[in-house]
């Protein structure tokens, strides 16, 4: 390129630099994580007062620009790759996935149909079948038969999705065409992630039309009242569609009667979409596969390589039985997107399975990961995180003034402190507020409680050990 | 970490290494790019027949994996990045961008809520107030005032965000409580995007109650159509609520005429949102602002930085004026996100900004890209390809057997020869096998017409001339 065209680009030696340098960069990060506080201490604005009112009008250097990374970002980030980050849920990433979400940063390909990049279309689909066998999902799962998986960006589109599909077969297609009728109910338990209801919004279903299923005492849903429910909105003259079951609630781990609940859908004729969004990662490893019993029952599947399985976000897996009814509810082909592989039939063009149009080459991380780790690896760290919360659960249990909230299926130990919520409120505060661990709260049977998820790449026993002792020493002065 | 619970995991160490390689890759990569045959060549099904029918049970090593990029993906890679890529729309990237990108997947953070990274919300807030004094968009889409900007995955769903805000607003917030009354009808012209007919599919309202106004002679709306059929709409009993005016189609780049929509759609009341995707950008340039005069009387506006504005998919910048429709229409507060700085109102919270919850920290890549060019270093640019468009367009005028089939404003030009759609097919398909360029296709007052955008990070003026080149040979030689 001449040196008049080229302008203002980085060339490829510079990237060469200063692409050493974000690698370095990282590599510190990594090193160092242990030394900053785990939650952000700054106060609303603070970052932005640290920032330039306009956008400079001349280019700056990225020595520049790294020491503003330093000196800006830094104090505002929450480290979610903190070996003591417990709260909601991992977001655990790994090398092999920082590399392979780079590669995909630089090829800069649109996968949004297959001719745009048939790698990326191909390698997902292939992809996904490999998640599909690793998890023992149901083959009917597999792209070989008229299902088949793709990568959203989240739980809630997977959910989204699944939602629009099964509003439209309800419909025999006729919303997308003319909309809705106000008549659609869904389900889902008392327990369910909020973007259950985000869906429910976005889809013109309306909220009132989800039906909030109550838990028993292990905060999975009822089937007894799933079925009372779907009986009442019937004889009410509105068409139930649409069950959610959950495989490890956000909340506490709890995990739905599938079996049951699949059971009850296939005689009501309702989709059944199964939400695994951390917990799904456990069932790589063949001992924790009961979590998933019944999921042959479903219509869809969704699980996030971006919560437990070092994928960095985004990267949620969702599978369908019948990808006809997906592509049916979201295809759009205007004459500016037609070609051959497309007009053929002998293709997938991913732009059909989700909401948006465009996409990024995502199968790369994932094919890293699983490739970097190979199953027994993530078979490994999954064992290991699930090890560590367990020996947690028996110190909670074992402790007097504390006790386990819900039951530990997996890497999720909800508790709390007997002394009542007000001083689990503060205890929790005191602890945050340390920097050296991070966790989040829940509310359960009205109660205030403390949850503690492992799962983060670099936890190890000797963390999850010093988060109990610091937990039990702030408890003790708190009472002093 | 003890050698024990590292396990499978990459260290910091062989990240360093690994990362290094990788960033060779690309590095090598960019230098060569134009050494590979634009659009790919490969088969349906050639890339999986590559890939082992499962995946591997012990991890592989990142020679293999390297050597497997080059071995299976590359084959399959449509160069997206080829200074030759003149197809669809850019999807230009550059070092300042990918290296940001590369910050945000070693940081691994999840800005759904502002407390789960403040400098992931702050920097996003004040890099979109940058960006609309950039693109001289009205005051009314700061975050100083009652509006401000947020950064969507694409311009497909801030299309849909602004639906759904749009949707609530019309019926009193009474869609999200009980579903929809089949009666809400949106506008758009017949030359929209196809996402605001999925996003009227996705959102319930039905893509019959999508009105296709028709074009003038220059692909932009007709106003007198669109006030025509909102009368016989509101006459029939219907709800007109929503108009999408768009900034440089697809299909031809038309302009719609924005104030002569806005100011209807003020005197109607209906949500105005103006979809700029591709040529929003222009608007760097005060030369070219005049495209999005009467943008003042939109509710919302997209564009997409990850289009024509050197920053890598995904990043598009959705401006609403009225943050508080959108946030009440998409927000929900389940117990386990509850935390101080959301409850004293002070922050925002970008997850009711948007469809997922979940959301990466992408304004690092959108921050590094402005401060490394500059806003003149992104004038320049924009202007250069503007440029070589202009100047392509004039070959197509002086030539005998070609002619331009629409408007030029910007960086696209449509064109075809004069022998017919037939030819003009075939002249498609050859240049296409030629893997010398890629140019996609339109249809235009009923004729086939071929597209070339000039975009492409590296595009300079003799690739251009070199297209030209090869585009008058071969339909000489099709002649022949």
């Amino acid at each position: 390129m001449s040196a008049q065209e080229h302008g203002y680009h980085m060339n490829a030696e510079e990237f060469r630099h200063w692409g050493r340098a974000a690698i370095e960069w990282i590599a510190d990060y990594m090193e160092g994580i242990e030394s900053y506080p785990v939650l952000s201490r700054v106060k609303p604005g603070e970052i932005r007062a640290m920032l330039p009112e306009s956008p400079p009008a001349n280019g700056e250097t990225f020595e520049q620009i790294f020491a503003d990374l330093d000196r800006v970002i830094m104090p505002g980030i929450t480290h979610w790759q903190s070996p003591n980050f417990y709260a909601f849920f991992p977001a655990n990433t790994s090398g092999p996935s920082i590399l392979g979400d780079l590669i995909s940063s630089g090829l800069g390909v649109q996968g949004m149909l297959w001719a745009t990049s048939p790698a990326c279309t191909e390698l997902e689909t292939h992809v996904l079948d490999w998640v599909a066998d690793m998890l023992a999902l149901p083959s009917k799962f597999h792209s070989s038969g008229p299902g088949g998986g793709v990568i959203q960006d989240s739980a809630s589109s997977a959910s989204l999705s699944a939602l629009l599909a099964a509003r439209e077969r309800a419909l025999t297609y006729q919303g997308i065409e003319s909309g809705l009728d106000g008549k659609l109910v869904a389900y889902t338990s008392s327990q369910a992630h909020s973007s259950i209801e985000k869906a429910c919004m976005i889809a013109g279903i309306g909220r009132q039309n989800l039906r909030s299923i109550p838990v028993d005492g292990n905060f999975a849903m009822r089937v007894d009242d799933l079925q009372n429910q779907i009986e009442h909105d019937r004889s009410a003259g509105l068409k139930p569609f649409f069950v959610v079951a959950t495989v490890g609630t956000t909340s506490s781990n709890g995990l739905d009667p599938l079996p049951e609940i699949g059971a009850l859908c296939q005689q009501e004729g309702l989709w059944l979409h199964v939400d695994a969004a951390m917990a799904g990662t456990a069932a790589i490893c063949p001992e924790y596969r009961y979590i998933q019993a019944g999921v042959k029952l479903a219509d869809s599947y969704c699980f996030n390589p971006h919560k437990w399985m070092f994928t960095n976000f985004d990267c949620d897996c969702f599978f369908v039985d019948d990808r006809a009814a997906l592509i049916r509810t979201l295809s759009i082909l205007p004459e500016y997107l037609r070609n051959q592989a497309t007009e053929s039939g002998a293709v997938i063009d991913y732009r059909d399975w989700q909401v948006p149009l465009g996409r990024r080459f995502r199968a790369l991380k994932l094919w890293f990961v699983i490739r970097a780790y190979g199953v027994e690896g993530l078979q490994f760290h999954i064992r290991r995180h699930i090890a560590q919360a367990q020996e947690f659960a028996n110190w909670v249990r074992e402790a007097q003034e504390f006790e386990v909230a819900a039951p530990v299926p997996l890497n999720l130990i909800c508790f709390r402190h007997i002394a009542g919520d007000e001083f689990n409120r503060t205890l929790l505060k005191k602890l945050n507020d340390s920097g050296k661990l991070y966790l989040t709260h829940t509310v359960l049977d009205g109660q205030y409680t403390l949850r503690l998820c492992v799962g983060q790449t670099n936890t190890e026993a000797r963390h999850v050990a010093k988060a109990w002792q610091l937990i039990q020493d702030t408890a003790a002065q708190l009472n002093a």
